[in-house]
């Protein structure tokens, strides 16, 4: 087993063993790229330092100090030498990026004597001093867990003695003073900074695989599905320094703007800086173009107005990063007195409406093929694509402008704390998190918060990373706002806004205005309809939309769905004058009292289907007969039912006495679906007149109209059987009255295990089947979604879910159930149309299931259908590979 | 297509074409019984007719006028002859019988003319007159559907005329005035009595038909499985008379007795007299023999005393059917002026007594195999044999005493109708339905009363009929009591019994008596436990039980069950001092204060496994953790919660906000079984801490103790895995402290979809399954127990459910999904047990599915544990035949 690779001996491809971080620097090794030179530890061994209770194998020691030479060599410097010693970092990077989540240590090789060497060599004894200083906090920090803040406190004290405002102000005696400081504030916690060389490197070794199971990294591996099997490999890499000088400068940048998609290289620096103090946020950094610079209206200097050949140099570098890796990259540079340094490649984060424009452009450019665009774009984020955006037309009030580092508007009541953040959501209610600058202790409050508002930062700043990652507004470095996180409150000249106030932030924009701005509803833009038309070309599933009103109907119409997979009649039964028929005819004795109450329903469900029939033009519409228990339509609590009682003139007590006939110990077992079609066929013959009736009258207007039926809460086929009767004769009537002859289908959903497992007898007589798998969940697992909260997040946390199974499809269990049933139905009725039309109809893990076990088509709500089709695209994709 | 068979012509085998009753009738004229001839119309003309809106088949009249030519002459007599009539029944005879339920007609080819024949023929005018009169009422009730109310008003009111008390007192002028005044009762509706015999025939035949379809036999097809669509077949037989003077009779006899099964003759017969007074009840019957006229104590003298060669022809002919038809036969004859004729013989029904004793006895005659004496007995009715009789040494009052007509002893307050039989079923009371004599109208009262009295009608009446077939303790002709219907009582000498009063009547003795008696529980008598070691012999199924406490395991363990299949914990949970501790652990808001609850609990719980484990000393016990919500364990209302929260010593708030919390919308589906166990551990813990400790301590008795702790609720692998952790480190801990070493498994019930479709992980890691059928129908259908009854009802009614799936397993459905986990189960643990431990462990159906699908046993209630071992026989029998 091997251990330690150097740069340009791993490749691209090593991402399990090297993390993507190493893979980076190997392969731009390789390519050519100025990488410092350095050796990556595996992540193997990580593994295998916790396996073994926090010790490292055997045959590393060998493996670490030849690399270490070997390095030397490269470097012509060598570690702990009093004349010129060669620094390292030591830095965690995981397969996948976790940013800001493992811990880093810089300038390793520093002691006492070997910062003598350092000044000689630079002739820069306030450097050297410098760097000395932020080894033993870091050192301090990271390997021996003593605060960081200790030693910010001792640095504060200092400058205050010495009267300096900023750091840069102490005089390199001060730092030298201050080494010492920090020294003794690690002999306070009974430890010693280690003097020799290789003991800080193996000491910075271990703390960086431990960092791998910090709290912070353990929840950011929740929150995005990362195995904690994986463990992190270690970069032991020659320092090069971005705070060397005038002629020294650090920096970050993507090969294409991250935030918008646009083509532009994009990125930041800091002169004479190291690369911490960029993504930090402490000091605002500058612009890399002059493009760039305007676009943000900055008054900082651009990289390429103060250093055009550098500037010239880091641009042929993207180009050949982007052409080598066909995705834009995410890069860190440092030029250490005039010469340029590449310090990491790695795919670049962008926003969902970056990901669809670079994934469009790129095809444009050749770069990519339409199928690779289509993988490019994670499906889960497209709905961010269509959150609601301030409305251009909008008045507002503008308090300040920042960083556009997340797109997207949102609205909420000011709020300066994580936990406060976490307790409004508790509470129902938007906030927005308004931070100075955040850090990674603030992950769960930003994923509190509508959205998150920084005065320091930059668009790589932590809060703008961690923003993008979660699809939330964010607006980062909004300098000229004043946090006083003391009274709660923030200032721009004269506007005070204080906790609790409502402000709206506009992550396209930056713009932070007063109050809740108007906003609209997202079009699907350029890019976006050719990425979904490059779906819709290579995708086999259907994509139908769940609406129940022309309104649903017309906004999954506009977002491409191919009809409705699901349309629910009960939701029709709420509201004004319908309500109170819907309960006259629950309270009603007789079935002619009841078919009294039903009626006076009857037009209006009528209109109801006019409205969607007209919308859909020229699609199919699937209908479902009443689902819901009747008792759900029935007033809770003595006041209403005696409101009601008096507009019905009957005792309260005949609606208490209906109520309590009516009320079930499990409702989700009961009196429901086709059972109630069954015992009064009166409600279905209503539903099945209502939509007949609109059918033909709207077909008469001149549309086409594609009507099917379906039943719900099937268990049998003899049920099918008694409503499709109901449904033919009461359409062949209408059909008849009308003069009108209208293609239909009548189907049922299959949403109890033994409408799955006698799919074979049900198929004989439905023309389509609809997974309802929200229900099929309930059953097959046992469990309640109106309960199930406290359990699953128990099974979740204790590892016996790894998923909501309400979100995400289980596969082995009801996924088993819709395999068995389409293969039943299929074989009796091979025309029978099979989709789902569950939640997970718009989920894509879901959808990848449906796409592998050959459903026809999914249905899910308006604003997922984009999602769906990009979804079905992506499975098609991903299956016909395999 | 042939439509009519001529007796001899068919066969036994013949049943589906001609009926019960036909195909016997045929069968004893092809092996030499003196059966009167005659011809089958068969079954399929029935279906015809009514499928073809009550027509009869084109070919039929030819057919039928070729027979009646025929049997006129085997007869020597003609059909309408004035000189030499020839007489014809016409009977009903359907597949199965139906007693009582359908339509038969007397006597047609009587009529004003032929009528002179007969009585020249017979020199009887009386008797001539008397046929004649009873077939006008017949016809018209029958065909023209005439009351017959109308005319015995009319036969009463001639006897007051004629000052005549009985119907053999009138003259037979008197009686040819009564068809006059019939007659013109039936002009009265506005028809015509039918002269020509042809006439009478064809109507005869076309109401015969029409009796399939109506109420009453409807509603016993219904109770009684038979389907609708078989139709009846229909008899022509040329009359007998058993009315023609003192040298006629007629009489019913069963070869055995056919309520305690003892190999004598048994039967009833009745001096000049049609087969119509002796079933009706209206005359009490005379004994066969003087045996049993000993055994009945009657004063009426024994046919084997008045006609002893008769007697003994008769004997010879029981002996004929018996062997040739190795079964029990139900005869019906008529001695014709001192020739004796056999009507009829069908298998004999019995009560489960005399079935169980008749079955080992014909094994022990050599009469019939093991096999065929297990198939002999319905496992549905051995539980009858288990159900209370009465104490021999009870002290009784009895009031009377009547015939013992069907077994079991039966307490109930006194009803005088079937309206107020079934008004105290609904109120939940029980009755015993006190009858002069009943009819078929009768039914529902006597399916709604624990007990049927009659004070008319012998063994074979319609009361004794049909209780025996309900297994309903029954007492017949019990003629010393005096039924005031009016005024609501019935008397004996002094003694007055009013509606309401107590009664207890004891079906096995004819014994009616005051108050309610002493009843003790059934032991295996010396047949039936013979009979259920043939079942033992044959059967493959184990057969468990499903016991919580010693005391049903003992009664289960003498039933000869195998093992516990289901030992429920949480029954133990309630009762004084443990629902105490058991809500304290509810309450408790730490894990610390739930352990100190708990531990109250552990020694009792552990003394309730040891007096269990004792009874099954060297049998597999299988204790399942707890499984219902905890909801179930807290007291509901305000008044109880308010005792406990002073028990508790908090206020009621506390409890009230638990309640809450814990509440459930289905809690069906909800946090329950293995969910548990998962969440707080401590519960399983105490659990298997209390099985184990008392698994060691009645080891260390000298006992064998079987412990198979089983898992509820199981939807995945990792929660069986997870609990199985607990219970094998508990299980480890305390044989460690006790020093003692015991054998367990580890299983799971399997009862929900997911867990049948994923049982080939689970099977990995559980020693056994076991079905918990009643969650796998809730589940598999969406049906919840607590609330189905109203739908299943609706479902059963209209035909779309024909059983209750909670009864009789569902086999399409969860039967599939048995069978998926069987195969999927035992694939990845071959050496896995699988059994079924819901309700359908004891149903004979059920255990049948088991049988095929190679389940290892069912477990059962203690008192269906023989059911089962012989239901398992007969389905190893049923199966291994195919």
């Amino acid at each position: 087993m091997r251990y330690v690779y150097f740069f340009g001996e791993g490749n691209r491809d090593m991402k399990a063993a090297l993390g993507g971080k190493g893979a980076g620097l190997h392969e731009m090794t390789r390519i050519g790229i100025p990488v410092p030179p350095g050796f990556t530890i595996t992540t193997d061994t990580c593994v295998y330092y916790f396996k073994h209770g926090d010790k490292l194998p055997e045959g590393l020691k060998r493996e670490v100090e030849d690399a270490q030479r070997r390095l030397e060599g490269r470097m012509e410097k060598k570690f702990g030498d009093l004349d010129n010693p060669l620094l390292v970092s030591v830095r965690s990077g995981a397969r996948v990026s976790m940013p800001g989540m493992m811990d880093t240590i810089l300038n390793l090789g520093l002691n006492k004597n070997t910062v003598k060497g350092l000044i000689k060599n630079t002739g820069n004894e306030r450097f050297a001093y410098d760097c000395y200083r932020r080894l033993i906090d870091m050192y301090g920090n990271v390997v021996m867990a003593i605060s960081h803040g200790e030693f910010e406190e001792a640095l504060a004290k200092l400058k205050k003695e010495k009267g300096a405002k900023l750091d840069s102000e102490l005089s390199s005696e001060a730092l030298r003073e201050l080494t010492e400081i920090y020294e003794n504030i690690i002999k306070r916690h009974g430890k010693t900074f280690p003097e020799d060389p290789f003991g800080q490197l193996w000491g910075a070794i271990g703390a960086v695989f431990k960092s791998w199971n910090n709290e912070r990294a353990k929840e950011y591996r929740r929150l995005n599905n990362i195995s904690d099997d994986w463990g992190t490999a270690c970069n032991v890499q020659s320092m090069v320094f971005g705070n060397m000088g005038e002629d020294s400068m650090t920096g970050v940048a993507f090969t294409r703007n991250p935030a918008t998609g646009e083509n532009v290289f994009y990125g930041e620096w800091l002169q004479n800086a190291q690369g911490e103090d960029v993504v930090a946020g402490i000091r605002t950094p500058h612009p890399l173009s002059k493009a760039e610079r305007g676009m943000s209206d900055s008054s900082l200097a651009s990289l390429e107005e103060m250093f055009p050949d550098t500037y010239g140099e880091l641009s042929g570098i993207r180009d050949k990063l982007e052409n080598h890796y066909r995705d834009v990259q995410d890069i860190e540079f440092t030029m250490e007195k005039g010469k340029l340094f590449i310090l990491q490649t790695r795919t670049g984060k962008r926003t969902p409406l970056a990901a669809v424009k670079i994934a469009v452009d790129m095809t444009d450019e050749k770069l990519i093929s339409k199928e690779e665009a289509i993988m490019r774009v994670d499906p889960r984020d497209i709905d961010l694509l269509l959150h609601p955006m301030v409305d251009p037309y909008a008045k507002v009030e503008v308090i300040s402008r920042g960083l556009p580092a997340s797109p997207g508007a949102a609205t909420g009541k000011v709020v300066f704390s994580s936990e406060d953040a976490v307790r409004m959501k508790e509470k129902g209610e938007g906030c927005i998190l308004v931070r100075i600058e955040t850090s990674p202790e603030d992950i769960k409050g930003m994923a509190s918060a509508e959205g998150i508002l920084t005065q320091r930062g930059g668009m790589t700043s932590h809060a703008a990373v961690v923003a993008r990652g979660m699809g939330k507004p964010c607006i980062a470095g909004c300098e000229s706002i004043n946090i006083d996180y003391a009274r709660k409150l923030f200032k721009k000249g004269d506007c005070t806004i204080k906790e609790g106030d409502v402000i709206t932030i506009d992550g396209a924009t930056g713009r932070v205005m007063e109050g809740d701005v108007k906003k609209i509803k997202a079009s699907l833009t350029g890019e976006f309809g050719r990425l979904l038309s490059f779906a819709d070309e290579v995708r086999r599933l259907g994509v139908k939309t769940n609406a129940d009103t022309p309104n649903d109907a017309k906004t999954a119409r506009d977002f491409g769905c191919e009809g409705i997979g699901l349309c629910r009649t009960e939701h029709m039964f709420f509201g004004g004058e319908r309500i109170k028929a819907v309960r006259e005819m629950i309270v009603a004795e007789t079935r002619e009292e009841r078919e009294k109450a039903l009626a006076k329903i009857l037009p209006m469900q009528r209109e109801d289907f006019k409205g969607i029939f007209r919308v859909m033009d020229g699609l199919p519409v699937i209908i479902r007969t009443l689902d819901p228990p009747l008792h759900e339509f029935l007033p809770k609590g003595p006041k209403a039912i005696e409101e009601l009682a008096k507009e019905m003139n009957v005792e309260p007590a005949v609606i208490e006495e209906k109520a309590r006939a009516l009320s079930e110990t499990n409702p989700m077992l009961g009196h429901r679906g086709c059972r109630l079609g069954i015992t009064y066929p009166e409600i279905t013959e209503m539903q099945v007149r209502a939509i007949f009736e609109a059918a033909c009258d709207v077909t008469r207007e001149g549309k086409k109209v594609i009507p099917e039926v379906m039943i719900p809460l099937v268990g049998s086929k003899i049920e099918l059987e008694n409503q499709r009767k109901v449904v033919e004769k009461v359409a062949e009537e209408v059909m008849k009255e009308r003069g009108v002859k209208i293609n239909y289908m009548v189907g049922t959903m299959i949403e109890l295990p033994r409408a799955a497992l006698t799919a074979g007898e049900i198929a004989e007589i439905a023309d389509f089947f609809s997974y309802g798998t929200n229900d099929l969940t309930q059953t097959t697992f046992g469990f309640s979604r109106d309960d199930v909260a406290k359990i699953l997040d128990s099974y979740i946390e204790n590892g016996i879910l790894n998923y909501d199974p309400f979100q995400t499809l289980d596969e082995r269990g009801v996924g088993e159930l819709i395999k068995i049933g389409l293969e039943r139905g299929k074989k009796t009725n091979p025309k029978l149309e099979v989709g789902i039309c569950g939640e997970h109809g718009g989920d894509p893990k879901s959808i990848d299931f449906c796409e592998r076990v050959g459903l026809d088509y999914v249905s899910c709500s308006p604003y997922r259908v984009p999602t769906a089709r990009l979804a079905a695209a992506q499975a098609k994709i991903r299956n016909s590979r395999k």
